[in-house]
């Protein structure tokens, strides 16, 4: 073994490692949510992850991938390898766990009152369609227009790392339009106990796979061994920090949202993780936190939005965050390494709003009108585990 | 450091990364037995798998690894490590990872009513004697004259690069007389309801941390860094895909079947893993989730077998489809590498079976002769968990 | 990308994967404590675990590093990276995540009774100073002097490889004072059923999640890459090996001694591990699941100190058992790599009893006279998570 096939190979695993570590992250997702809702839409919340994985593996293979990095795969196995042991299958996989998070973001927020099928489709479109189209203007074969574009009035280009605006609050935003068709659950607003989450424990164990798995989503990020950073690292785990404790000083030790707070500094550190001093990324967590905490309180109370996980809040408003304080932390004034202007940060963040949410919209209209979104009333009653799977999470009562 | 320690240590960590990750797998065994038994019995399940784990361990140490490899450990510590940093006791570790899959699969068929002991003692036979006399004859030191044979035949080694036939369907196929010798469980086939159930998270929870792990399965199974491919974990990934799919279509939405279907879709990729097209992937991860399916259905309703979580056909059946499988879609007819013979994989696949078949039975006839193998029935109407472990999953009820 | 570059990308992503390794341990800690509470303080559990990350990370960031290893980061971001990719912020992330299990080991020993803050504010002395100093003169810019001291008397240097004695005694043993500042919980000595634990399932889970970090937590204490040992990784296979067998044996095959013997056989083996022979490791982690069993009588029925995880003995007498092991099993008589004194051993292991106990003295009698430590009786009757928390672990009932 030569130096040239140790680089390759080394490239390979390194890649795939992050790969794998975002695909368990899907885990988390159905935690998280069959922590979340009643015990009735647990199983639901388990189908919808693992299903929306898979449809979106499928339309990303063919669709997306192709759309997004300009590399098509509809050719013999002895092909696919190359020159480079296969490492554009790699990436491929790795940006896949990107793209499905979209619906497993969504699912979070639309939780205990849609058909199963259209929130498929919907997933399908978004990660085979709308998702690589905003990834090929900001990361991938279009991006020279766009960041060109951006470059020419800001004098940078748009900065996300690791996607807090590319995945996170385009995923965030997605929802809202589809939490808006769907309508609060029954009973949501009509009394004055708040539905009750059913397994704090297994919201606990989502939220634990989710941050562990996030290292890959950062540091893999580098897509190449050689361009590994510590401190992309160690920025994750400052803004994670930030995250729970300012969750833990604000909610009075209220282990959703500390769980949920972990989650909130490691959305918002994604876009500026590579050029944030530490402690600029602990505020920057910290600061998400404070966004999540307040901000979940105002979508479900003030507004009455019913979005059973916070999702907006959690992956939109904190991913645009996000967006833009790595215009701010990232400034070599607050320690960072600089090269990254406010207003390119503020354009990108915006631009991702817009067209999720007209995106988004179109799509859940559309469906609504096709097949009708909202679960059946009496389905919702009994739950979407018996209404939809014919199962119950628990048979054996004990 | 020079490129001949980095390389030697690059495979150290490589090869580590995945006998780590299999190890892993075995929570995962656990949890989806765990949830798949009725409440009553979820501790025998915990208790099994970690106990087999370590059984195994011990007698792959001293008698299979050594059996199977030709390397033996009974040395001093200095001469354990040599000149390659201990690269062979971590190839001792990658494999015990597969030997100990062998009781971690037969546990889920021979559930709730076995003795422990005896559950114990067989698997020790196999992890330490009859799947390393397997291993050696198809991947080890005795694999040239019976390679060699097949090659003869047909022109082709039989391929079988991540064990669907050695491990998987071996370990099937050997729960298959001890599930005949046990009879069905209690009042299985006595009553119009099938024994329910206990937990589906955990079941999922299971499937996930198997499906997470299998990468290591697959993508380790390369042994040495510069041999890594990407079409391997991509092949791995699709075949998972079209598993979750299948059984989602087929099984109208049931977590049981979607969970355990990404779980055919992996059994059935490993032989020709690395010599698929994604989409012949795609096709037999499809194909292995109809199999399980409609095969479960068949055994445990048409042939009243109770094999509660359907290891005769997730891992046996599905097995030996995907030894068969890579004569079919690795051709480059299918898109795949090619250099495979369809006739040299059913010859592998068959001896799989007949050895696990004519060895499971006088296995599982002796001890049953020798100790008794099926629970008393007291017993088994307690529960395994306190009959056998005197403790209850959840001794503090809410 | 040249070989220069190839090797310290490939050291940062080494000692990465074992942080990350070890921050994903942290879960293990929170299930095996939420298992093993009662219900209404599996909350209590989760939000110290994650809250003691938190603070952890903080202090030692700010002043346990600079002090143990004379490293500050308040450097802008551009100095951070170095010319080594940031190697030391990773440096500073894997001793983090050792540093962090100190609160995360006495955790469990004081569950169910203990206030909030004063825990975390003890934590935060732990992982901010007094292990530091521990860390400094062991292994870190101190350690020259009591190393010499040690060589001096003993002829060799005191061994510990990978924490049984640093982390593992250290934290065991500060948990005692504290244990017995608290005094039982309510009625665990007062009528003849002693306090159930709600979950084995969860506990179990905690068990695998810790197992399987643990290899991190081993195997990278080599640091750099080329410094990775397969016998580190095998040995403590074998030691946790060794533990499951003999607490399956002694235990009656019950569930929470078997998975916390394959937990004191990790403990156990960390001093010695790159010095053992495999048959030692596995006799060390044998002996250590023997202590634990009966320990862990002898502590809470003979002594009746209400140590609820039992941590004082599974950390603090069976690390202190790793440490002097080290100097028996490590020696080639017993076929390891020998370099090491039975004598230097015991003083080592000696001196972190020492300071534990004197340190953990001090700060417990501090904090009970300033706050007062133990939680109020109606709160620990209501229990901690809605008194605390003022949430349930299971708000929807089913």
């Amino acid at each position: 073994m030569n130096l040239e096939v140790l680089i390759k190979s080394s490239n390979v695993l390194f890649l795939l490692l992050g790969a794998i570590m975002i695909f368990a992250m899907h885990a988390g997702f159905a935690f998280l949510e069959v922590g979340s809702v009643r015990t009735k839409n647990q199983i639901n919340a388990l189908v919808k992850i693992i299903s929306d994985w898979a449809v979106s593996t499928v339309v990303y293979f063919l669709i997306g991938f192709p759309m997004a990095r300009g590399i098509s795969f509809l050719k013999p196995a002895s092909k696919l390898i190359g020159d480079n042991m296969g490492f554009d299958l790699i990436r491929f996989f790795f940006f896949l766990t990107f793209a499905a998070c979209i619906p497993a973001i969504i699912s979070g927020g639309i939780a205990e009152r849609a058909k199963f099928w259209p929130q498929v489709f919907a997933g399908a479109i978004f990660a085979g369609i709308l998702y690589p189209f905003f990834e090929s203007i900001i990361w991938g074969i279009n991006s020279t227009f766009v960041q060109g574009l951006i470059k020419n009035i800001t004098g940078f280009e748009f900065v996300d790392y690791a996607g807090s605006v590319v995945v996170h609050s385009f995923g965030g935003w997605l929802a809202l339009p589809a939490i808006l068709i769907l309508g609060p659950r029954k009973n949501r607003y009509n009394s004055n106990n708040p539905i009750p989450i059913s397994n704090v424990p297994f919201l606990a164990l989502g939220s634990w796979i989710l941050s562990v798995g996030w290292f890959g989503f950062n540091v893999m990020s580098a897509v190449e061994l050689k361009d590994i950073s510590g401190l992309v690292a160690i920025n994750s785990l400052a803004s994670m920090v930030g995250g729970i404790l300012v969750s833990l000083l604000l909610s009075k030790r209220d282990a959703i949202f500390i769980h949920n707070g972990a989650l909130a500094g490691l959305v918002a550190v994604c876009a500026g993780s590579a050029i944030y001093h530490p402690i600029g990324a602990f505020v920057v967590g910290g600061i998400a936190a404070a966004i999540f905490v307040y901000g979940f309180h105002f979508e479900t109370e003030v507004l009455k939005i019913d979005d059973v996980l916070g999702v907006v809040v959690l992956h939109g408003v904190v991913g645009s965050w996000g967006g833009i304080a790595a215009g701010i932390f990232g400034s070599t004034l607050f320690g960072g390494l600089g090269n990254v202007s406010f207003f390119a940060q503020l354009i990108g963040s915006s631009l991702a709003i817009i067209i999720a949410l007209f995106g988004g919209s179109i799509v859940y209209l559309v469906i609504d009108k096709l097949f009708g979104f909202r679960l059946e009333e009496e389905k919702e009653i009994e739950g979407a585990d018996l209404a939809i799977h014919s199962l119950e999470a628990y048979p054996d009562k004990f």
